[in-house]
């Protein structure tokens, strides 16, 4: 009798519906790609011989390259397909992108999109694992788990501690996905977003909303801020990136009002002077956000070991 | 005594040219790829060691991802040159940039260009073999090669079997290429076009012409849709795309004029609703589409394979 | 006890600093890659497992290909990050793209940067290996020493000889490089240029500068072309492409005036009939230009491997 697979997901779509037990089973596996990238040069090549395809819709650099780089380092032949000299520009449809995927005959495929949903109509369709590297305004599972990561390896666990996001609540798939994780992980967890900002019915997800950032980071053991899109201005959701920072931009004067080890992540690329000030994003001991970074390949490698070890067998 | 070589071939330019032995030597070793992708992990690193080197001077994702994942599934050092981000845009000409590509040592380079004739020109500077991605209105090799294998593993032969290859002929180095390998391999071949979209000289191909579909398709065991590029509506070769449709779009009625078994083609993307109506393209017993996806990858590991063993003895 | 590394530093920021014995070592090793890549197929992958990162914010075709084939050739997990495509056009600093770099654990990074400098920078930034792929019009160590190892091939020794570097002296970082590289090993060098395109204080440079091109290269060994940037025209400093070519555009009768045995090289892309005709570029006798493309190999994979060496003990 073989015991039950401790993820028994075809698919990482998004955080929702994972078991609390499954997003710690990716972290632990993560830990150890983390160890293994820091000793370099210990090579693990056990995704040789599969076809991983980043099908990025969107542009992004730094997922992309995070990606790219835990591929490669387990061995699997990376390809890269870019929306900007892709096929869809010809007017080809999302399905039939997915069916061409399908038919090279990829064993996992990382998808990011700019429609909410995209990446699991593609997953429906293809007979092989698929990782949602952020679609739309839904999800960025691969970026909850590195910060949920980043938490645990600084605090050593997660229940019970409380965590503030702050930003643009609204547009944020990193939000929603950092709030599924961190709440199924026991935290408690508070939103701080001018009213504009705030999706109506943010309640419902288990967090305590604030409109203003210093009562919401009161007492916070993490401070996680939010890229402020700044296209955000013309839409009429915020009067002025000056006005914007004023009231929501993280100084460190207001990361007084936090813990005294509180620490502070980003996920990048950060507005500097906008929603967070350098002296902060700078400063070693309160910002966690290279670790991040690092954690990112490793959560990365994690999923694609875990979502491809059926095929392997 | 060594047996003649069953490829005798430096480069793949085009059809035109091949002997029908040839051309079924390469579906064979083909077929051995399909084979070989389907069993997933059959690692096989024969061209470990070598450069390939894909230089797309014209944007494509299909065929440069199929390129690149059939290279490095054989071991292949693959690096991707594409134009947009070029010296070709500094005014370098089609020369040097043969000379570079051929200076950096490459062992195999894969073209695709806009020009007819430009990859025999690159082909002729260079001291590597070289594989034509489709140059111009020229030929498209590859793409005739994995339709030819897709029709032989649906009907078991292609010698005898009556084709119909339907839209834009004037244009389409798909259509020319596979016109010489479906004549030299014994089919019967039919084209359906638009007068305005006919070559003027397309008897002397062996094809009969048909400007009506329903009569062209009439008895066909395989109907081969041609992508409409829809540029070509400005151009004054089609009145409009709905009435393109209705003469030439192959719809469910239209396709009960060809044989009950036949099967429908396209080498992609697809316009759906305008060449090809969706009922069909998805119905999965009449599209091969999906198939000949996947010979493109195998059809494109046995030519860099082929032509790379006399530099591998 | 241990012998002092031959090439101390820990990363190619330029020529200018390094000792004349460091720049042999190096023309040394790449002189050793050259034979490999001519053999092919000696499968070397002394830097399987390490990650190598080509950031390049400026478009430059030949030389990331360059660079991607010697760390491929190598055996490293080469990813590359192109502005176009980078969070750079999302308002992120330089020093936070260093840092992101840096947390994927990239084990040696390559950059090029349109500005003088960005590249030391970085390499401030980061705890790994950098190499100067071209900053700005500060420097291109590479070039150099591509160009060197050329020179030396052909002719045996670099010092005593007498080159000219002809052209746009003013905006270039090859010509920059190039004569900190070779007067650092006994050449002679003259610089010639229009006024307008002479910087101001070449003399110290140890060079002699020349704005009459004929006198320039009389008995010259070697007449190295620059490329002309054709936008210079609009910023006034050539009055038109035709008389730039008629007053600094090498010609067979021109090179008449250097030495019988004089050799022209170029580092490409050129703009034939302006800084250079036809007839000279594809003189195989007079014109050693493929080569410098194949000893950019060469160099690329020797500055990979000496650089990364402390890394991989």
């Amino acid at each position: 009798m073989t015991s039950p697979s401790p993820f028994p997901h075809r698919n990482l779509l998004g955080i929702a519906g994972l078991q609390p037990h499954e997003i710690m089973f990716l972290l632990d596996e993560a830990d150890q790609w983390v160890a293994h990238n820091r000793a370099h040069r210990t090579s693990d090549h056990r995704l040789d011989g599969l076809t991983q395809i980043n099908a990025f819709f969107e542009n992004s650099t730094r997922t992309l390259l995070s990606f790219e780089i835990a591929g490669k380092r387990l061995g699997a032949d990376v390809v890269n397909m870019q929306a900007a000299t892709s096929s869809v520009k010809k007017g080809e449809t999302l399905i039939d992108t997915a069916l061409t995927l399908n038919a090279m005959r990829a064993d996992v495929i990382v998808i990011r999109h700019g429609s909410s949903g995209a990446v699991r109509l593609i997953a429906d369709k293809v007979d092989c694992p698929v990782l949602n590297a952020g679609d739309g305004t839904h999800e960025h599972p691969t970026q909850a788990l590195l910060d949920a990561l980043t938490i645990r390896r600084r605090i050593g666990h997660i229940a019970g501690i409380r965590v503030a996001i702050c930003g643009d609540l609204l547009h944020s798939r990193v939000a929603r996905s950092n709030i599924f994780a961190l709440t199924a992980l026991g935290a408690e967890v508070r939103v701080v977003a001018p009213s504009t900002l705030m999706p109506a019915a943010i309640d419902r997800m288990g967090v305590t909303a604030f409109t203003d950032m210093d009562t919401g980071i009161d007492g916070c053991d993490v401070v996680m801020m939010l890229r402020l899109q700044t296209e955000r201005m013309e839409g009429g959701f915020i009067p002025s990136l000056r006005e914007y920072h004023m009231l929501y931009g993280l100084t460190p004067e207001r990361l007084k009002r936090a813990n005294a080890e509180a620490f502070v992540m980003h996920p990048g690329p950060m507005n500097r002077g906008v929603e967070i000030d350098s002296s902060v994003a700078d400063d070693p001991k309160r910002s966690a956000i290279p670790e991040q970074v690092e954690m990112g390949v490793a959560v990365r490698m994690a999923c694609l070991d875990v979502l491809t070890r059926e095929r392997r067998a």
